[in-house]
């Protein structure tokens, strides 16, 4: 098989290892060639070697995920290399991989290197990295997402089979949206964060993306374990594995803001129309919720985060980080409390929906920047992007964002389907229909 | 049977009235002519009227309470009574019951009045009031305890079968302590707290107290409902009810602090001594986590529920009670966001002790104070009374206090069992065996 033509998914790969096609050392340079052939795309902020990665092949497990190449958000550690979060001063070599990591190479995958992100894993667009701006793999200076911005492109380029991202306030889901590909953000704590960097220490999720929903579910399998190492790890309560029978009931909002962008609102309507949706549901109490992670009291949590590092090396933190985290000091204890009350109230509202549907269905993102639109309006288009993505933590939801065709004019549309705590199963089994009905 | 005679035990309620013994209005009269005789013994704040008593009567409804007259504490909404928490210019006339109320109402209990508290359910002696401070019905000017003062007197002086409190920081367990009666602290959510007036609201639980565990359990049973009024409202995840088969594994603390009372120390350790306990385990985390509550960033959550009436009502607001809630000015939000990260470490670790045990015992106070005692140092001796109780709420724990004799110089002696969410049933059959192995 020639190396462009591998096909490098999860499941095809599987398929080769098995017909022995395939080894895992062609997998190897196959990854090592597409890279070599993107050239600098700000994607990578730090790899294995070519004779590292053919040493990780001769000793790989047998497992799950045995040969699938895999790339790691530069917030995550990976023993052998540096820890980043963007931040070259805050660098630091973690002596263990995060439990993430350590599940995954234990079910075989190889791991390839560290990928960019926005800086401290604080933005959804891709261009807040010393380590450059990626661009979507869609051209047109759209921009990558972010935070986990090089994860993303680099399943979307098709390097890797799959690569970890982080997901606090939609850094797993937005860039999937841009890019075309799957963004699984599961439940709170179903995935340890043991080994990350925090963003928000309650609201940080290991995301996954991937080229399709089987091969998510097949990354989540593996690494939905409990974990001591993780206060926040919470025993797995799964719905018994995606169903391909679900007759999944979707609720949709009762309204929707695309920022003027009529062609994303256009597009996000034909796929609206064709969920055979159950009802709809007013928008406001998670706009309300998700208005709390950035301009309300959770902001002092990603402060909390970092404020060691902004007392050591405030040169080195950018000025956008450092301006949108340093409102943290503006809040008080008592403010944090009555966001907690006020929390607890939406949150049991929202509990409410699953009595009736399975999922709500939104889009991604409200519209699309390119780099040059996000330089001009650093903070305030990034908030546009997290409009339908930031509240899910902060209301203990699991999402899948999937790609949905393209615009009019061209640019990628993404929709996410939001469920309960744990529907990690039902929303991939449903999202696949979604898919299926959409390109039908 | 003569009304001076007649037990007034939720069991012993229902046998009479099967066998035709009794009828409710006769436990009305023999209710209110035990209140009568202890005369002004500050456990009563409002009461309804022995006409209104007996109209109650007249439309009881049939059910598991059928004429079980209790008392409420004055946090909670009973409509026709003023709500006061306790500061009279604060007070309010609730138009409905708080849904604990409702429940117990519809299963034919009988709401006899509203009982006396620390102002604002904030303390843990029964002093703070002016209402006046409740005496320990074992006398010789020993602290009632409270917050929930007027509901434990009530109970052990045998003037009503149940009552209701509330519980924060240990206000239904540290008054069952000095009165030598059971107060049962369910898990958070389990009970709505619908309708009852916030202390720590993420916090705050309704509590009972009764002369005997199967009392507890049974009023429990009416009161344990999800209620969509209360946001902290959680859905019952019970053991199957109390097992007296149970063979309940205890663990014992690694050391405790008695404050230098060596009679309570020695008490404490003859229950410990005949408890068949499985180990020890260090208490150092769990009061780490108790000092939290006052002593650190949740002292904002208590503000933030009482901002508003410490500005509108300064000067009726106990100067005890604004130095205490007060200090929540000094805490920021990413003082509160570092605690919630800190507590959660906390609770992973206590979590992981009922994979060897089934509960923990401790004693209830460390110590007992008179109401001289507190007089002369009301903050201090307030903490000392929370050592081992103020911890429950913030690790997420139920809670079942006992009474267990007397000190060799005659003071009350309680302790309490405690165990993860939800082991209510538990906890009960736990009790019941230590105690009855303690009798015997």
């Amino acid at each position: 098989m020639h190396l462009a033509t591998i096909p490098l998914g999860v499941r095809s790969l599987r398929a080769a290892y098995r017909d022995g096609t395939l080894t895992p050392h062609d997998v190897v340079d196959a990854v090592l060639a597409r890279i070599s052939e993107r050239g600098d795309d700000a994607v990578w902020i730090s790899r294995f070697t070519r004779d590292e990665l053919h040493d990780q092949v001769a000793t790989l497990n047998p497992g799950p995920l045995f040969g699938v190449p895999f790339a790691v958000k530069d917030n995550i550690d990976v023993a052998g290399l540096p820890t980043t979060a963007a931040c070259p001063a805050f660098a630091h070599s973690p002596a263990v991989d995060a439990t993430a990591v350590r599940l995954l190479r234990q079910a075989g995958a190889i791991v390839v290197g560290k990928t960019n992100l926005d800086q401290f894993a604080t933005g959804l667009n891709g261009s807040r990295s010393p380590y450059g701006a990626c661009e979507s793999v869609f051209g047109g200076d759209l921009i990558s997402g972010g935070s986990s911005s090089g994860s993303a492109v680099a399943v979307a380029a098709g390097e890797v089979a799959f690569s970890l991202g982080t997901d606090t306030a939609g850094s797993g889901r937005v860039p999937a949206a841009l890019n075309g590909i799957v963004g699984l953000k599961p439940t709170r704590g179903l995935v340890s964060t043991a080994g990350v960097l925090p963003a928000c220490r309650s609201l940080d999720c290991v995301s996954v993306f991937t080229q399709d929903l089987s091969d998510a579910a097949d990354v989540l399998a593996v690494i939905a374990q409990p974990d001591a190492a993780d206060p926040w790890s919470r025993p797995l309560r799964g719905d018994g594995g995606p169903d391909p029978l679900l007759r999944a009931r979707l609720l949709l909002p009762d309204e929707l803001d695309f920022d003027g962008d009529t062609a994303m609102e256009s597009a996000f309507a034909a796929v609206a129309a064709g969920a055979g949706a159950v009802g709809t549901t007013p928008i406001a109490p998670l706009r309300e919720a998700g208005d709390l992670l950035y301009s309300g009291p959770w902001v002092a949590e990603r402060l909390a985060g970092l404020e060691g590092v902004l007392a050591d090396h405030p040169d080195d933190v950018l000025p956008v980080i450092r301006a949108v985290v340093g409102k943290g000091v503006e809040f008080t204890a008592v403010d944090a409390f009555r966001g907690l009350h006020r929390l607890q109230e939406l949150r049991a509202a929202t509990d409410r929906l699953w009595g009736r549907a399975d999922a709500l269905l939104l889009p991604t993102v409200p519209t699309t920047f390119t780099r040059a639109q996000i330089a001009e309006q650093p903070v305030a288009r990034n908030l546009v992007l997290g409009r339908y993505t930031q509240f899910a933590n902060l209301l203990d939801l699991a999402a899948v964002a999937v790609p949905a065709g393209f615009t009019a004019d061209g640019r990628p549309v993404g929709v996410t389907l939001l469920g309960p705590a744990f529907s990690e199963d039902r929303l991939i089994s449903a999202a696949h229909q979604l898919i299926t009905r959409e390109a039908a």
